[in-house]
C-alpha cells in the first residue's frame, strides 16, 4: 500500500431521498475479490447525482449511499486474487461500476445493458468521499499526463456523449445538431468536431452558443429567437443527419425531431422521468430513427479517454470542495452551471 | 398496343374528402415520356386509401383523384421515348409512383425519402379504375407465373412489412414480435419466418392469432387476456430483438416498447395522424431504437416479390368488384377485414 | 461429484508431430479456479485435429497433448470459486477454450481474436480422452433434449460455418454459394437455408451434391464438369452475394472469386498452410470483399446451438471408438469422410 | 450558349495502344439527350490514363479515344431534353461517366458496379482535350469558389481514396495506415485526418513521408529501413484498424496484411494487372477483411468535393500544357511525380 489509509473518511451521504446530502465521517471499506480501494483525488458532479439524491427515477438506489460516478483516484489497496491494475495506478469509477460478465450483453460488448450491473454512486458507494471501492475489471484506466480535474467529467459526461455520437451513425462530413450546450453538450461539440462531423449547436443561452462556436460548431441556433427545426433545415438544406439531445426539457424532444433530415437519427442522452410525445406520422413518413443511449462500455470509455488524452476534448471544469456539494445541487436545479463542477479533495 | 383501349373507363373517384368514393366514368389518360398505360386486372385496397378518401393525414392529396396503389395490370401503351418495359408486360403501380432520380436519397437507393416523389392513388391517379398510368422507371415488374390477385397486396402491404423487417436489423434466429395480425401483420409473419426469425404474434382476436400460428408464429399473445410486454419478456427470456407495429392504435405503441429486449428495435409501419407518448427513461435506460418505415424502394419491391414468387409468402385475399369499394371501406373502419380485399376487374 | 472419477483415463495423445496419435492412460487433472472436470461422452474429429497431430500450421501446439475440441460431457467436479455451471450439467469444450476477458477483443464481443486465448485440444488438452477440463466461463452449454453425438460437430464445424455465414453479411433471400460439401459444408447448407438464404452447393462429388439438394440447396454445381464461376453467374444472374469456402484446395479460392457478384463477399473458413493468388484487378474492379473467419464467440456458439436444438440443423455423424482415431485420420487425409465422425466413449 | 465553340479542337488521342498519345485536332461532338458539351479548363492526369494508353488491363478501351477523367470545365451547350445543370455551370467528368440507372446496383446507390457503365476517357472520350461531353445526370458539380486546378484531382484521386476510407469501416479515433504517399496517398492522408482517424503513412521516400507528416500523419514508416508490419504493429499496439493500399507494387499487398490489426480491414485502391499472393492462414486466423474499392458514386463525389470545398483537403498540383502529356506519362512510368499533375488549357 503506497499510502496508509485512515479508518474513517469524509463523504457526502444521501441518508434519505430529499434536497440535501449529509457530509459525515464513514468507515473505510475493505476491498473484496476483484476490488480495489482508491484514494479519490477529484470527482465530477453529474445531474444523475441529483436524481440519486431526490430518488425521482423509476429505478431507485437504497439510502444511505454515497453518490458520485466521475471519480479519479489512486489505487491504495487491492482485494484478494489477481488484478489487472496495480497499487499506485490512477483509475476512475464510472456509472457502470461492474457487470456480470456472462450474460448475452456482457459477452457481446454491450455490458451497459447487463441486468445485473452495479452503478457507481447509485447501487454502490461512489466518489463523493475521500475513498471509494472500484471493481478492477471495470474501473477506467486514466491515461498518463492528463489533468485529473478535467479527466473526471470524461468518465460520465464524456463517455456518454461520445457513445451517443457513435450510435447516431453519423459519418464524418455529415451534420450533427447538438441540443443543449451544458455539461454534456459542450463536451459533445468537441467530440463531434474531432470525429469530423459538421456541428450545429442549439441552446437558449447566447453565452453557451458562443462557447460552442469557439469549440468548433459551425452554426448556432438560439431556440428562443427562432424555430430550431426550421433554422437547422435551412442551414443544412434538409435537416441534420444526426441530432443529439442532451437537454432534458420535454420541448427539446419535439424540436429534435424537427431538426432531423429524412432517414436521420435522433439520440436521447438524458434520463428525464416523464414521457415525450412523438408524432408517429412524422417518424414513419420521414423514416426517422429515435435511439436511447446511456453512458458507455469499457471500450467506449477507453476511446473517449483517448480523444481526451490527445487534447481533442477539454471539458470546462470549475473546482469546489466536498462541503460545497449541496450548493452545487442548488445551482444545478436552477440551471446555473456552465460546463462541469468537480470536487477537489 | 395489344388491346384497344376505350376512350373512357370506370373508376372509383374521390370527388371530395368524405365517407365515400364515387364510381363513375372518366377519360382515358395518354401516357407521357417515361409513362405507360396499363389495363388494370386487380387492385388491393389498403388503409391508406381510406386515409386518402377521408383526407385526415397532414400531407393531403387534391380531389378529384382515383385511389389505389396495389394495382396489377398489363401494359397496353407506352409513352414516347425509351422504356425498360414492353407492351404486354405485367406491371404494378405502388405507393412510390415515381421519384426525382437525382436527389441525395434517389442516388443512394433511398428513393422513398425523395421530396419530389409522386404517390400512387394519392398525388397520381391510382388503380381503383380499369386503366391507370405508371412510370415505367418505377413500376413493379410482376414475376411470371404468380396469381395476380395475391400479388396485388405485395405491392404495398408486402413490401412495407418486408422493408420494416429489414430495417429492424433483426437477424435470423432472433425473436420478432409482430403486433397486429391484420392485412399487414399476416403477411409480416410469413416474411419474418422466411427470413429465419422466431416469430411472436400479438393481437386481440383469437382467430387472427390462430392464423399466425398456421403461418409459422411460434408463440402468440392475446393482448386482451394478458400484458403483452410481460408475456413476450417471459417467453423470450428478456424481450424480442425486434418489434414490428402494424397496429395503428396508440396503445399498441406503448406496448411495443414493453415487448422489446434491451438494445432492441421497434419499427412503426402505420401512419396514424396522432402522437404517441414514449417513456424517455425506458428508451434511454434500455438503449432502445424506435424507427419509422414507410413502404419500400424498387429494390425492396423486387426482393419482396421474389419471396412471394418463390411461394414463401401467400397473402389471404378476398375478391370484390369495383362497385364494392365503399362497402369495403365500411368494413375497414370497423376492423372487420381478415387479410386483404382486392378488386377484380 | 455425481460420479467417482478414476485416477487415470484413456486418451489419444500426440506424443510428437507425426502420422499417429498414441492411445494411452494418462493422469486425471484437477480443476483449478474457473475450471471444471468433465466426463466426456462424445467428441467430434475435426481437420484441425489432424493439423495439430502433424504440426503443420505456423502456430504450433507443444506435444505431448490430447487433441479434440468438439467434446460433449457431464460436469463431474468444479474447481475452487464461483461457477456459472453445476455438477451434472452437460457442457462442451471448443476451439476457443478460454480468453483473457480484458483485452479490446474480449470486451467487445470478439474474444476469438484474443491474443492470450487458449485453444481446446491444441494449447490445452482436449476431448480425445475420457475426461477433460473446461473453463466454465467459456464452455458451451448443451441445450436439453438433444442428441449428444449430433451436438458434438456443432461445437466447431457448426459454429464455424454459422459465424462465417453471419460475417458474409448475406441477407435472407440472397444467394449463398457454398464451396465444399464435406464436414463443414453439409452443415453450412443447413444453416444457410435456416437463415433464409438461397443456397448453391459446389463440390466435385455427385453424392455430396445430392446430399446438399436434400438439405435444401436450390442449385448444385459439379466443378469437375463445368466452370463453377460461370455456372453460378448464370444461375444467379450476376453471381452469388456471398460465397463460403470450406474447401481447402488452393483452386477453390480462385474459383470462389469467380462465383461472387459485384460487391459480394467471399468468406474463407479453412486454414490451409499456404498462400492463395488473388487477382487484384478483379477484387478492385468488382468491389469484392474477402474475409477470413475462424470458429465463433460464446454468443455465436449459443446461437448455433439454438438453431441445432430447434431441429433446423442436423449434422451427419458416424460413430467410432477412441481406438479408431488413427484410422479416421487416414480416411481424412484421403478425403474419404462423409459428414463428420465422432468418438463415442 | 455562353461561348461560341469552334468546329474542331485540340486533344491528346490514343490512336493505338502504345507509349504515346498523339496531339491532334478532332471534331467537336454534339451533345445528345442527357448530355452537355463542356469547355474544359483543366484536367488531372491519372495512372489510369497510362493504363488506357498502354491497353494493359483485362478490360480494354477501343482506340482511337481521348483519355482523361479528372476534367473541370464550363457547360457551353446542353443536349435536347431536360437537364439538372445549366449553361455556364462548372462541372467535372469522372471515371464513372454514366450508368444505366435501372440495374440492382444503380437503384441501390452502388452505380460504380453497373455492368453498363461508361467510363470517362476510356469508353467515352475524356478531358485530354479542349472540349468534352458529359452526361448531365452523372457529371460532378464543382462547388463555388474553389481552385479548379486543385479540384481536378478530387474527381478521381480524391473520390477514390475518400470512398476507400469509407469502406474501410475505420472509425474516428482508430488507426489508418496509408501505404504509398503519391498522387492518391497524399490526398488520402488529408481525408483520413479530416475524418478523425489517426494516420500512419508508409512509403519508401523520405520526402513523401515528410509531406505526410505536414498533412497530419502522426507516425511515418520508411519501408526501406524497417519492416512496415512490425513498425505499425508496435506503434499501434496491435496493428492498424484500417490499411489503405494506394501503392501498386505486389510487395505492398503482402506488407499491408502485416500492418493490420486482428479483425482489421485492408482496402486496395490500385488496379495492377497481376495477382497477389495472400496467406490464407493469416487472413482466417486474424479474421482480416480484404476489400477492393474503385472510384466512387455520385454521392461519394459530392461528399469528397464538400471536404475539399471546406478547405480540409488540398491536393498538391503541378500545372502542365496539353502538349506535355507524353512527358508526364514518362515521369509517371519512372515514379517521378510528386502529388498530381494537371493540364491547364
Amino acid at each position: 500500500m503506497s499510502t496508509v489509509a485512515p479508518q474513517t473518511f469524509n463523504a457526502a451521504v444521501v441518508e434519505k431521498f430529499g434536497p440535501e446530502v449529509t457530509i459525515k465521517e464513514i468507515d473505510l471499506p475493505k476491498p473484496g475479490p476483484n476490488q480495489a480501494l482508491v484514494k479519490v483525488l477529484t470527482s465530477g458532479i453529474c445531474h444523475t447525482d441529483l436524481h440519486a439524491l431526490e430518488g425521482d427515477w423509476p429505478v431507485k438506489p437504497e439510502p444511505p449511499f454515497v453518490p458520485g460516478h466521475e471519480g479519479v483516484g489512486e489505487v491504495v489497496e487491492l482485494g484478494p486474487g489477481e488484478h489487472d491494475v496495480n497499487v499506485g495506478d490512477i483509475v476512475g469509477n464510472a456509472w457502470l461500476w461492474s457487470a456480470c460478465g456472462t450474460c448475452e450483453f456482457c459477452i457481446t460488448g454491450r455490458e451497459t445493458h447487463c441486468a445485473d450491473a452495479e452503478y457507481g454512486g447509485y447501487t454502490q458507494n461512489g466518489s463523493f468521499g475521500q475513498y471509494m471501492l472500484v471493481d478492477t475489471r471495470y474501473a477506467a484506466r486514466i491515461p498518463e499526463g492528463v489533468d485529473y480535474l478535467e479527466a473526471a467529467p470524461i468518465l460520465c459526461a464524456g463517455v456518454t456523449v461520445y457513445k451517443a455520437l457513435k450510435v447516431s451513425e453519423t459519418r464524418p462530413g455529415q451534420f450533427m445538431a447538438i441540443s443543449g450546450i451544458g455539461g454534456l453538450g459542450h463536451i459533445a461539440v468537441q467530440y463531434a468536431v474531432a470525429m469530423g462531423m459538421r456541428v450545429i449547436a442549439v441552446d437558449i443561452a447566447d453565452d453557451k452558443l458562443e462557447l460552442a462556436s469557439k469549440l468548433g460548431a459551425e452554426f448556432t441556433v438560439n431556440a428562443l429567437n427562432e424555430d430550431p427545426g426550421e433554422a437547422v433545415q435551412n442551414y443544412t438544406n434538409g435537416g441534420a443527419h444526426g441530432v443529439l439531445v442532451t437537454a432534458v426539457h420535454e420541448k427539446a424532444f419535439g424540436q429534435a425531431l424537427g431538426m432531423a433530415r429524412s432517414a436521420g437519427t435522433i439520440v436521447f442522452n438524458g434520463l428525464p422521468p416523464g414521457e415525450f410525445p412523438a408524432s408517429v406520422f412524422n417518424v414513419v413518413f420521414k423514416g426517422l430513427t429515435i435511439r436511447g443511449s446511456l453512458v458507455g462500455t469499457r471500450q467506449d470509455m477507453k476511446e473517449a479517454l483517448d480523444f481526451f488524452a490527445r487534447g481533442l476534448v477539454k471539458p470546462t471544469v470549475t473546482e469546489c470542495a466536498l462541503e460545497d456539494v449541496n450548493d452545487v445541487f442548488d445551482r444545478m436545479r436552477n440551471g446555473k452551471i456552465d460546463g462541469r463542477i468537480a470536487i477537489r479533495y
